[in-house]
């Protein structure tokens, strides 16, 4: 029997993977995609064509919210997104405070409305350092708090926590994933900068991975 | 020193009475009220005379993602509100999953921006049995999530998680509230309808404390 779960799909490289990993896995997925007032809009219409490939259901939630409480590098126009890697101090301009925190508790609503079981999200190895809400310790306690947010129990998952960037795409390849769907980028370009943190994490990654990124860049 | 702090100020009694214990304790503090698109507007409208009366900076926020999320007796119009004790089973419809979550997210990310080291809000005890994000488990774990969430720690409080409602009516006379400019009732009405579960709890804690509602009911 298939088991029901909600994945949170950023149309990124890690929750891309996750989807296919988990399709093969045999769940039965529903998507949830934010808009949050993201400048790299194309992240979302990946998802949406991921899940159209895929005809997973997809369910994009309105968190624009964020933009309101949190200004930030990520939401404003009027402030540059920081170039170089993600280990500069500059990057930290990106952090939404509590973003994630907001974006699980937006997802579980929503899969506790559907009676899913079981939710999902792609946090890896290295967003530790800069987000501190994806440290696996913040993991942990979320998840004790959906064991208790509900009278139905609600499982969270985040299946990558400990593998790399790298170890993902080497993942994703074995499953078929078209990585020519996903965005990373933080710009809003027609094209990947290939300047940004973003972007040069997911380079690094591709290179770990031994394969080359079929994305177009700048 | 005083130290600042962020309270979720809904308008209610609970809310209410704890803004009023914790200025009185001598923080400096900043009231997050949620517009979730409920129904008892007023509630919202009274929250904001309290903060205008006390001198109390009010940040509203946008939570009608809710009503997308998790459709239920207190946000569509098309679905009658319960009436009766809270105990029935029939009050369970007025549960929006996860909204306690969400909500405490939300003012998380708030407080964490502007720079506040402490969250307040006003579950009490006789929320226990019919919301699952009241019980004082849940709110340890978000405590616990909390402490992780960002670099800055951030201490969730829910003082008044062991008091009945009976009891806080008796805190807030001692403390001056003045309880004409708070709502409860579920119902949009011009007065209080006196009949729904939330009216039905109101009145019982004012009987507890001995002392007449100076709300005008229908």
């Amino acid at each position: 029997m298939k088991h029901d779960a909600v994945i949170i799909l950023s149309g990124g490289l890690d929750s891309t993977t996750l989807l296919y990993d988990l399709r093969e896995q045999g769940y039965a997925l529903t998507a949830v995609t934010f808009d949050y007032g993201q400048r790299h809009k194309r992240e979302i219409a990946y998802a949406t064509r991921t899940c159209e490939r895929l005809d997973i259901p997809q369910k994009i939630i309105d968190a624009r919210v964020l933009h309101d409480l949190a200004p930030s590098a990520l939401t404003r126009s009027d402030l540059a997104v920081p170039e170089g890697n993600y280990d500069d101090e500059t990057m930290k301009q990106t952090v939404v405070p509590n973003r994630n925190m907001v974006l699980l508790s937006l997802a579980a609503a929503y899969a506790i409305g559907i009676h899913a079981g079981h939710l999902f999200y792609g946090a890896h190895a290295g967003d530790h350092a800069i987000y501190p809400d994806c440290r696996p310790a913040f993991v942990d306690a979320m998840t004790a708090a959906f064991h208790l947010c509900d009278w139905n129990d609600l499982v969270l998952s985040a299946p990558y926590l400990h593998l790399s960037k790298g170890d993902i795409v080497k993942r994703g390849l074995s499953l078929g994933v078209d990585y020519s769907l996903t965005w990373t980028c933080y710009k809003g370009g027609e094209k990947a900068c290939g300047k940004c943190g973003s972007c040069d994490e997911r380079l690094a990654a591709f290179r770990d991975a031994g394969v080359a990124d079929p994305l177009e860049y700048e």
